[in-house]
């Protein structure tokens, strides 16, 4: 018999998901018979709710769309502020919360995993504030109703929400008759405008500049940018919420831009641009060092899938796809002048000292090669990443807008799951870890082979950066970092571990991790407590005031 | 400088909390130096923010009130389903939520920690659903609003939040000048009528019984209910959903009354009662195996918190404290039948075999001594808790209305430093302890002592009775439970990791734990995969058939 359950699978497939996160209930048990019984789908188990949610996040940023699974009420509100991250950074994963039966909900049953009033409502209204639309599935309205919300988070590239009761799951359907409508091709009036003023405003600009936001990488429209680039010859930065929306060994690529904390010469190459255009990117606090870019709103041009602005008036958002696609067929003067490219580390004889944050970061950067996924975790990890220079065909992954310590570790997972044949590489704290540390188990049951920086520097570095460098609640209970794989599951076959102190250490260690691509890499890298990068210290000094 | 984030402090030392749980962010950090500036608070930093939700929760239930303290977005999202177990459980836990300033909301600033809108109240909204009460603090408003919120909290015995903007914190304001109000003490005419009502009835009444329910314990009146029992000689049960309400030593005391799949004599002696007078209890669906009380509206009244029923009839609802001291002055005829106790097990020889579920608990009953913590894990030990005869003084903690696994692990090292005179026993399943494991970092930094049976069959059983058995959705990564403490910072000094399979190795180390009382006692029981307690097995059933 094909079911409601079958249909919303069926969808899924067909937008390029191939796996499927979460933890069971009773309230979805039915449902996931649907998946396991599927040879095209896998089901991962997490080991919460959360954790689930991040790593359909990662996997989402790298696959394109994401599904995971909870269960009503406790499972749903465990994982909110996976999704509220998702919303907030324009990724678009699907969220399928198995609730009670019609009859349980229309008889306001006094039934476990609700406020016992009754009330089946409260969850996915709290789930409005964090979604691009929400989806009650009924008899009636589940297949129109599923194809709506997943259309919806295909064209904004955010979560959406489908509560779906356990018997609606098993209601006899059809299956679908044709593909979900794709996105229109055809620019809007609106977006002509808007392109045509765009074009006008480049031809006029004497030294313009492109800022590449993290949108880019949400529409996965890298190649798009890319083409629009090389045609006119223009200069690119992204921001560090973007960073690597652009191919960073191109000649075009300036560096990352970070606001008043970006070196020279590209802080004044970008703050002097005449025109300043932004595309998908967003002039946040942690992206800018709290606001502190050079440039006015007379210089800039932002547009962005939520919002376009000219010079400080709004426009109507365009879609961002099909409008960066359709920068290539503007006609104006290629840029000419010379595009001061960012500057590399070159490897180097290294001397044998205790390892540095400096020192750790600029081996980081010789130890990167082409293809490999690199994800920071928000703290000392995406700060030291920032001014990394990445290698082409590189995807780097952070959340400096949510900024939700502990994400990144199941992010990563999820998204290697989503690219296996990328190397993938997380830097994370200790702090970091500790918040979503049982994901290792998931991570040794699927043999994932990531290298883990694990950085113990015993406590929370960007908070005591912020305020309260020796307070105690800055400090962490000291775990057996280097031994904790081995309690979760790991065993010779699955995982290596090590712990590094100093420069020669690490650069073994680095060699040894890269050439052993069968196995999980875990590498506790001991820093000094006060050590930090340099650009965390000056961010942090800003942030204090913005405090303050 | 006196403070609002002093004045704050203060209340809440007024109201008896000694300790308050949290994880630091940039968005309140200043507020935590208030925190641990003072001699008289103890700040309980965690491992990740829904963890702090559940300790703070299992400190209320047993001290009575707690607080708890997040950053803005990511914190407090995290938190969220604490929260709304302590809502729904009727657990009065105080979150602060430390947001950005006062200048930074009203600009709209596209700070972290936000969905990059420049809407600063999207979470307070979704805190709405699962609270009684909010307050965006100002300077203006923040000592009413403080003072408003936190006699709330007491009076409905329910959470409630604080919206802290940093800037407010440091705001100067005078200290208190009276205590809180406190809750009258004089019954409402509304109050007086129904308990007319309910002394008519009592008196009229053949074989009436008494069902006790959580909200006994949440308003901490389980000594009022008990001269009310002792005055009239009633015969009393109590829910699953309200255990240890009533001493169950006590002679008149039944036995625990969960419907159809209550033990004759108890399940006969309600269903026939010609009055069931519930006191603070909800008829759940897992408080009741699935609504199956064998008693109609016709017999119940139902005195509580929420709601008020008179056969069928609802009433505006009494404040629960008042009325049931109140009880104690009705006059009517001493009940005078004979009480049927409920039946205990006795200490007997061990026979050396493979530990089954039903010797586990059976031995579990006998291992107990007055004055224990009893916390057990929504799922096998629950349920396998549901029927051990508890002893005087004893307090039990679960989860079974809004039964969030993994909560009871934070849970009960919270409610033992509430109470460190009590010996905590927690019992929790390896699927149920995956997901808040982390806090084992805290219960070891805090060198907190409780027993922890680690339950291992590999799996979610509860979950594997329900639906899908032998489903690989109800496996999870096989750890090695036994050394987790030791990765944790655990060492000899602080915990004390045993491995048992069999009913003698069970035996001895229970002895060995009893008498250990300076270290954690970690004791990982291995047991079947099919194996559950008789009352999970019926149970599971008809959660199935709900489901379908």
């Amino acid at each position: 018999m094909y079911t409601v359950a079958d249909y919303l699978l069926d969808r899924l497939k067909e937008l390029g998901i191939d796996e499927i996160f979460g933890v069971p209930g009773d309230y979805n048990l039915q449902f996931l018979d649907h998946i396991t019984a599927r040879q095209d789908l896998e089901w991962i188990g997490n080991a919460n709710e959360l954790n689930a949610a991040y790593m359909a996040d990662g996997y989402a940023r790298t696959k394109g769309i994401s599904a995971f699974v909870t269960t009503f009420g406790v499972g749903e509100l465990s994982a909110i502020n996976g999704l509220a991250g998702s919303f907030a950074e324009n990724v678009p994963v699907v969220e399928i919360v198995g609730s009670p039966t019609t009859t349980v909900q229309n008889d306001k049953k006094l039934v476990h995993h609700t406020l016992g009033d009754g009330n089946f409502l409260h969850f996915e209204k709290m789930h409005k504030e964090v979604t691009a639309a929400i989806a009650h599935l009924t008899a009636e309205n589940a297949l129109t109703e599923i194809d709506r919300v997943l259309t919806i988070a295909m064209i904004e590239k955010r979560p959406v929400y489908i509560n779906l009761p356990i018997d609606v799951a098993d209601f006899k359907v059809t299956p679908p008759l044709s593909p979900l409508s794709q996105s229109v091709e055809k620019l809007t009036d609106v977006e002509t405008a808007i392109l045509d003023k765009v074009e006008k405003a480049l031809s006029q600009a004497k030294n313009p500049v492109v800022i590449a936001g993290h949108e880019i990488l949400s529409y996965h429209i890298e190649h798009q940018l890319d083409e629009f680039i090389q045609k006119f010859n223009l200069p690119i930065t992204t921001l560090p919420l973007g960073k690597s929306a652009f191919n960073e060994e191109d000649p075009h690529y300036l560096g990352t831009y970070s606001g008043s904390t970006t070196e020279e010469p590209l802080k004044n190459r970008v703050d002097t641009a005449d025109l300043v255009l932004l595309l998908g990117a967003k002039l946040t606090d942690s992206a800018t060092s709290g606001f502190s870019f050079g440039f006015t709103d007379q210089q800039i041009i932002s547009i962005g899938s939520t919002e376009v602005l000219f010079y400080g008036e709004t426009f109507e958002a365009v879609q961002l796809d099909r409008f960066v696609s359709a920068l290539t067929t503007l006609s104006f003067c290629r840029y000419e002048d010379e595009i001061q490219p960012v500057t590399r580390i070159s490897s180097q004889a290294i001397k044998d000292e205790k390892l540095s944050q400096k020192q750790f970061w600029e081996m980081v950067e010789t130890f990167l090669i082409p293809g490999d996924t690199v994800i920071g975790e928000q703290g000392t990890s995406f700060f030291g990443l920032t001014n990394v220079a990445l290698k082409r065909n590189m995807h780097f992954i952070g959340q400096p807008l949510w900024g939700s310590i502990g994400y990144t570790f199941p992010s990563a997972l999820g998204s290697q799951l989503a690219n296996q044949a990328s190397r993938h590489l997380l830097f994370i704290g200790d702090g970091s870890l500790q918040l979503t540390v049982q994901e290792l188990g998931t991570a040794l049951r699927e043999k994932l082979t990531p290298i883990v920086f694990v950085i113990n520097n015993n406590g929370y570095t960007v908070e005591r950066e912020i305020h309260g460098a020796t307070e105690q609640y800055n400090d962490i209970p000291m775990w057996d970092y280097q031994n904790l794989p081995l309690v979760f599951g790991g065993n010779d076959q699955t995982v290596a571990t090590y712990k590094v102190t100093t420069t020669i250490e690490l650069d073994e260690v680095m060699k040894t991790a890269r050439k052993d691509t069968k196995r999980l890499q875990w590498i506790e890298v001991v820093m000094d407590q006060e050590d930090a990068p340099e650009l965390l210290k000056k961010l942090a000094k800003i942030f204090a005031k913005q405090n303050s």
